[in-house]
Formats: structure tokens, C-alpha cells, sequence
């Protein structure tokens, strides 16, 4: 299947607002380690007073992984909201920049919601701790499903985060029917345990209906199928989506397709610096296997490595080259 | 002599967008490397549009200088404008999250004129080569200056960029009054040789008139005093300044101070990353060494640490704890 575009990926549009704390600060900031929170303007800027210095970069879930496709070399597009400022400016540049299509319309300067942003903490021993103000990213609605665009896609990948939110799930929906009427595959992420609780049962309806390639860890796995055991989740997983691909932290990630099972380990020699990203650049590399055609046991390891690199410096945009590290790991690039 | 601050910066408030490039991108985007260059409203967005993704860090010379004197434990301010908009917001944040006073008030969201920033490509040499969009910096007024701040104020630090402008001399006049008026003393930095090709006659008529501390590197310090040789322009100094701290690359400091002379050899052990924000940390360095009391032997070991520290890393804002580096290098701490 060779379309125009390999991957679209919809999702929350947000700068990261990245700082550096210890965890009696996390503590005292009253923020919960090593999940996602969403938070409203009020402790937004209450938060923001009270964190350090901080450096702003480009973020989102989905879009990280678009950018990670996009650095690989793939012919990627992204849709997700954000309004006419300077942080929206900054998110389309880095996307575009980066070599992605983005042409979601912003929302005009009047929109009473700035561009959203998340605020991450992160703590010496690189977990990371977000608070996250959607702002103008959870007004995504159908309108801004361009359906030509979604035909023209090999793969859509839906962000499980953007189900927060009113006309999100009709987006979705359109963005579905209109790659699937055009043979397009769709792939969606859970995002986070907390994600899961809310959105179960909307998540298992479009599993079961549409999703050709469910990405998650083995948490959200475990959160989805209301399983303490892993084993238990991906054998459910098994039966009702034809690719799941599920990372399993610094085990590195299985994948289990067709009725075979696959196993790739961690990157090695990764010393880990922030793990900010870690799910959406494993998600670019296994998308690119994808879509380069590669095995399943190379699109693991593409995943892996991807996020390896990912996790070894503050960010969740990549700042090595993916094709040289490609490379140097001894995976094929195209 | 203690005051309430001991170190008062003024400068261009500015956002660092920060990207990496190669020297052939460098050149293909028609900017010349190693320098700072002043852009218009028509370039800043013709250039952004053509680097790569970046991050956004909040620069600024004499606020990078006041961050770090900051960091170090020291009572600062930083005077210099920006708007009422994300990027401005982003900058005071930042500021007072190093635990600097920052009152200047914002120009209204109604400003002609957006926060500015600057446009920082980073080759792989570590080498910053820098394009400028002063925004609403430039718009910096006598209005500006709290003539009881800065009478409050052991030193005040003037920025040489800063002397683009139509009102800023005569803001640093009216801030000169003030401090001297009160027993204070002035310190500038000549910022850029082609800064000092500018503004020259300014420079020695301030540095003449009012001046206890000049910091410069050697480029600048010979472009002042129109001679290709360091040991005539640093003589030059010695007889018009009371203090003169000359940076030498690699080479690390001269101070010149009361008829003698002093050697600080760089930091050692440094991989270069960026050179961004290196003279404005040699100065937090050695102005925590002034305010301190400290010989002029341990002021420039100082300035040379803290300088270690910024060009190891992408940004000129200090990430490691710059106290906790001083007792590495057996350098004391107030």
C-alpha cells in the first residue's frame, strides 16, 4: 500500500514546559509522580509561579511520534489543535520544520483558550511528572478532520489522550471512516493508566471495531483488560486486535501479531536522562518497521531504539540523527 | 559596603530559540557565524522559517549574568522589557524562578512590538552564531529605571547590546546617577566587537566618566581601543579603568585591578557544547566573586567556572547546581 502519506497522527498540540526538580519539590508542588494530570487554568498558573526556570519545547503525544516518523525519514502528518499565538507558532514551526505536514487550523487570537501546554517535572532519576492544560488542543472537532487527507493515509495513529474532551470522539470517528473507506489502517496509543479508567469503554469499542495496531504499555495494558496480569492482558489484546505492540519499560517491548509473539530488548548503554517521550518515540520506530515493510522482530527494535534515544536527553523530540542511530544499531533505513 | 542587591542587570530581555545546523545549513541561511546580528521583523520570520526545531530558553546577556550571580545565592535584579505576551511571560518567569527581582514593567499587549528573542544556531563546534529580533527590548526608557532600586544596589551591570537604542543611554545615564549617587558602583560589558564598532565613542565616554569594572573578551577589548595587539588594549584599559577582566577563550582571564595583574586558567575537563551565554556567566562568576570579597585570583577562577559550566551544555542559562560546581573546584561559597 503506497500513499501519499504513511502516517497521521491526531492528538493533543502542546508545548512542553520542561524543568528540572527533586521529589521533596514534586512533593511540595503537589504534583503526582510519573503520571499525566490534567490541570485547569487556575493551577496552571499557580504551578507555573511556583516551578523553576524551565525551556519550552515542542510536545503532544502524537506528534512527538509524527516528529520521530518524520526524523526517520517517512512521509508523516499531523492534526491537532492550536490557537493563533506565539506557543502555537512554536509547535507548527518545530512540526513543519521537522519535515511533517501540519495544516490544522488555529484557533483564532479571540478563542477564549490559549495553546495548551504541559508541564513537566522531571526528577533525578528521569521519571517524569506531568501537569497538563489542554487549552485550545481539547476544542479538536471533526471540522478539523480534513477526510482527504485521512484517505491519503497508510496509517492514522490516534493519540488516547485526545479522548478528553467534546467533539474529540466524533473527530476520531470521522478521522477513522475516512481512512478505513480508502484502505488506511488505524493505530492508536491508550497513553496512561488514568487515560484507560476514563475512556475504557470508548477505547474498547473502537478496539474492537476499527484498530488494526494498538501501541501501549503494559500498565495501560493491564488497566484496559482490568488485569493485574500481563500475561492475562495481552492474551485478550490477542483476540481482539490484530497487532498489539505493548513496551514493558527497560524489558524493551513485545509484539504479538498474527498469533506469533516477539521480544525486543532495551537499547543498551542508554543512560537515562528524562524518559519524557519514551512510548511516542518507540511508537515512531515500530510505525516506520511499519510502514518500511520490515519484520516484526526489526520493527521492535526499531521502537526500542528509537525511544532509547529519546530517554537520554530532556525532550521528547529527538535530537540525535534516528537515521545514524538506525544505522549504527544495524536496522535498515530506507 | 551591603546593600539589598548587590548586583542590578541591564539589558535586552530576550527568549533564546535555540537550534542545532551544520556549517552548509549555516551559510544557506545567509547567517554569518560566531556573531550576534540585529534582524528585522521581515527576517526573524523568513529565518525561523527556515531553521530547524528548537527550543525556546530564556536568554538576554546581562539576564543571563543576573540568573547566574542568582544561582550562586546573590540578592539580584534585572532590568529590561519585554511585552505582555507568552514569550514576556515565559521570560519573567524564568527570572524570578532563579530568584532575581524582576519589576520592569511589561509593554502592553497593545505594543507594536512582540517579547524579543533570539535566534541561536549552534554548529558542531559548539560555536552559537546569533540573529536578533530586539522586539520590544529596544524600547527600553529612562521610565525604566527605579532610581531607588538602583541606589539600593552594590553594582549595577550594563549590557553593550543594550546600547542600540534610542532611550537606553540615556536610561543607563539616569541609572548611573542613581547608583553612584549612592555609593554604588558600575560595571558593563562591551557584549560583541561589532557592538563596540557602534557604539564606541558611548563605550568610552561611560567607561571614562563612570566605569569601576569593564568585562570584555579580547576582541572586544582590542576593538575598543582600535589595536590588533591584547597587551596594548589591556594597558589601555589599566590606565582609564579601575578594574578590567578580559576573557581569552580557552586561554580563560586577565584581571587587571590596582597596578597588577591576574591569571585564571579555564575550567578544565569542559566538552564544548554551545558557547552561548559564556562571557555572560564568566561575568556572574566574577561579580559573586566581587560581592563576596573574594582576591582577584579566586574572582576570575570563579568567572571561568561558571563559564565551564554554560558551554557544556545547549543554553546559556545554568542547568547544573553552580554552588555545588564551586565546591567541586574548591572555590568558596558564601
Amino acid at each position: 500500500m503506497t500513499k501519499p502519506l504513511q502516517v497521521v497522527g491526531i492528538g493533543n498540540a502542546l508545548v512542553d514546559v520542561l524543568a528540572h526538580t527533586t521529589d521533596p519539590d514534586l512533593d511540595a508542588l503537589g504534583v503526582e509522580k510519573g503520571i499525566m494530570q490534567l490541570i485547569d487554568t487556575a493551577r496552571a498558573v499557580d504551578l507555573y509561579a511556583h516551578m523553576g526556570p524551565a525551556r519550552e519545547m515542542s510536545g503532544g503525544s502524537a506528534a512527538n511520534t509524527v516528529a520521530g516518523v518524520a526524523a526517520l525519514g517517512g512521509r508523516t502528518a499531523y492534526v491537532g489543535k492550536v490557537k493563533d499565538d506565539q506557543l502555537g507558532r512554536i509547535f507548527a514551526h518545530d512540526l513543519r520544520a521537522q519535515g511533517a505536514v501540519y495544516d490544522t487550523p488555529p484557533a483564532p487570537s479571540s478563542h477564549s483558550h490559549e495553546t495548551g501546554r504541559c508541564m513537566v517535572l522531571v526528577t533525578p532519576d528521569g521519571e517524569r511528572s506531568m501537569s497538563t492544560y489542554l487549552g485550545v488542543s481539547e476544542f479538536l472537532a471533526p471540522a478539523d478532520i480534513d477526510e482527504a487527507q485521512m484517505a491519503s493515509a497508510e496509517w492514522i495513529f490516534l493519540e488516547g489522550y485526545r479522548f478528553d474532551g467534546p467533539e474529540s470522539i466524533a473527530a476520531f470517528e470521522k478521522a477513522v471512516r475516512a481512512t478505513k473507506g480508502a484502505g488506511g489502517r488505524v493505530a492508536i496509543t491508550l497513553s496512561d493508566p488514568f487515560c484507560v479508567e476514563r475512556h475504557r469503554d470508548d477505547f474498547l469499542r473502537l478496539i474492537r471495531a476499527d484498530v488494526d495496531l494498538l501501541v501501549a504499555n503494559e500498565h495501560e495494558l493491564k488497566s484496559l483488560y482490568l488485569t493485574d496480569v500481563l500475561s492475562e492482558a495481552m492474551a485478550r489484546a490477542e483476540a481482539e486486535i490484530p497487532v498489539t505492540a505493548c513496551t514493558v519499560g527497560a524489558a524493551g517491548a513485545h509484539i504479538i501479531a498474527g498469533g506469533d509473539r516477539f521480544h525486543a530488548p532495551a537499547a543498551p548503554g542508554v543512560t537515562v536522562v528524562d524518559v519524557t517521550g519514551a512510548g511516542d518515540l518507540f511508537a515512531a520506530g515500530l510505525l516506520h518497521g511499519i510502514v518500511s515493510g520490515r519484520d516484526w522482530e526489526t520493527c521492535a527494535r526499531m521502537g526500542c531504539v528509537a525511544a532509547g534515544e529519546i530517554i537520554s536527553h530532556l525532550g521528547a523530540r529527538p535530537e540525535a540523527d534516528l537515521r545514524a542511530l538506525f544505522t549504527e544499531h544495524d536496522l535498515p533505513v530506507a
